[in-house]
């Protein structure tokens, strides 16, 4: 890799903190890789649990970047206004990847960057994908062409090693594996809806609606 | 659970954003959950690679918590000051669960809470236990009476929903997992040191080097 290799976080009012704070966790650590982290007004941001990030750049002022990334969240109603889409099929179309984490996808889908192409999401939001003309893939990690996409929030751990396997090498994504020492062992196997112990469905609904 | 549950996390200059944001995000969505943010200055607080978090408290006005969790860092100097220390130790003492995320499991020791118990630390660090008369844990989540340790970086995932289980129940834990689509796929199978492909540690040792 030659010169500095420019990541870009697209940020919103109320995005989902961990969908970001995985990947940044890994991209930070690739050798070469400067990590920006932009958002529709620049600032401060306040997420979906109230922890206030200080001192975003602003989106329009971003002049390029290899590889552009939107995490999910749960209102996505600032980052899907038409100017802020404009900017990120500007920056998506001079980027060597165009990214996102869970319902990320549903705003490059806004932002007509999926038609025709597959495409990860959260499992409660991936049959939104269609609306936008992309194919919905269950998997964890979705590769097709330039385009990656994770699965719901804590798939941005295994999406941004792939990433990182891409822009690195899969020595050094294996070598971040290590340091962050990624050897899941979930206490429970109610990952997904297919694995979901009983009941588990209903808690999650109550848990959803507040 | 009668009242509010409270969480403290204990941040400090140079933690690792991830062994807190991956609690942080299970944490704040247990119903009648409260999770405060502290540190030794209060204020704003940079992290081990730049990210700047807005307005913490100090951790001397905190009164009392019902769970104490130190996250890692790259730098612990600030957190192991002898008046930090103390602080902890009064707020561990009026806790039902004292905590931490990878190395913060030494500032648990260095503040004088693991003599004589069984605790989690990140894989590197891990022999450094013994020297606060700790008994080092290999397994991811380590329980201990109303000690909680969860190991290196990703493993505060683990440790969080494991904590949910105790806070809550097991229902509301999965229900989280199942919102957090924590199904892990890591795309290597090097997250531990006795699982790491040939090379990975070289890579590794050059990438903490700098």
């Amino acid at each position: 890799m030659s010169g500095t290799f420019e990541i870009l976080f697209v940020l919103y009012p109320r995005f989902t903190q961990l969908d970001f704070a995985g990947p940044y966790e890994v991209f930070c650590r690739i050798p070469g890789v400067r990590v920006r982290l932009a958002s529709p007004d620049g600032g401060d941001l306040v997420t979906e649990h109230g922890l206030t990030y200080r001192g975003l750049e602003r989106l329009a002022d971003i002049d390029r970047c290899d590889l552009i990334c939107v995490p999910g969240g749960a209102d996505q109603s600032s980052v899907t206004a038409p100017e802020t889409l404009a900017e990120i099929a500007r920056l998506a179309g001079g980027a060597r990847f165009t990214t996102s984490v869970c319902n990320g996808s549903l705003v490059l889908g806004a932002a007509g960057l999926l038609r025709g192409r597959r495409s990860a999401c959260h499992w409660a939001m991936r049959h939104l994908l269609a609306g936008y003309g992309a194919t919905p893939d269950e998997a964890r990690v979705v590769r097709d062409g330039d385009l990656i996409t994770g699965g719901g929030v804590t798939a941005g751990i295994d999406f941004a090693l792939a990433c990182a396997a891409e822009i690195a090498d899969a020595t050094v994504a294996q070598a971040i594996q290590l340091l962050i020492e990624y050897a899941p062992a979930p206490p429970f196997g109610s990952g997904r809806p297919e694995t979901a112990a009983p009941g588990v469905m209903e808690a999650f609904q109550k848990l959803v609606a507040g």
